[in-house]
């Protein structure tokens, strides 16, 4: 009984720690626009960028990426981060810094806007 | 050395498998409008649908939703079906249908956008 008691404890505290966790996620809606001309470019560098972030940072926890289908050039990226120190760590990887220089004449436009999940935990299956 | 060549062809029919799935995949960006004097109660039913949705059906595999910090009433939602019929049938499910119905009221514009994904089997880890 003792042990059961035991096991509810390590449990709840597990679940306190990844709700606290997620709390402390930054949470972000890239809005970009494209050069239409060097849209397929664009595209190939930001899955290489993507690719190894999500692949060498525990700490970039999505960069879930789509172009809309009548919009080829307007990308949307929802960024998940474990927090803001994961987040200025990012800024400095090769690949980040690589991603920024290699695109700079590309991106029209780009609007960064902090956002808050409804439910911070939510996953993709 | 048969066995080790009968473990890769499984291994490689395995990830055409998930790569097939994950191109059936209906994605899309739905970005809405809230009125603002009703956005706490739209939160609440965004939220009952959206946990309901992907607790009981195995074709909704997310639906992340956020507001924007600067302009809470903006709301986005990342939409993932495993295909049209999963999306098709999500729109009769009795959550859906009183989401729809408890928020007509609620919803000051609605754009629904069909998106590509950039990388289809991108997770939130």
């Amino acid at each position: 009984m003792n042990k059961f008691f035991a096991l509810l404890v390590v449990i709840s505290l597990s679940c306190g720690d990844i709700s606290a966790q997620e709390n402390k996620q930054l949470v972000r809606l890239a809005k970009l626009v494209i050069d239409p001309d060097q849209l397929h470019n664009y595209m190939a560098i930001l899955k290489e960028e993507i690719e190894a972030s999500v692949k060498q940072e525990p700490g970039v926890i999505t960069l879930y990426a789509v172009s809309e289908k009548d919009n080829p050039t307007h990308i949307t990226i929802l960024e998940i981060y474990a927090d803001s120190a994961a987040y200025q760590s990012h800024l400095q990887t090769p690949h980040f810094l690589k991603y920024k220089k290699g695109t700079q004449g590309m991106v029209r436009s780009l609007e960064l806007v902090n956002a808050t999940p409804l439910i911070p935990g939510m996953k993709i299956k």
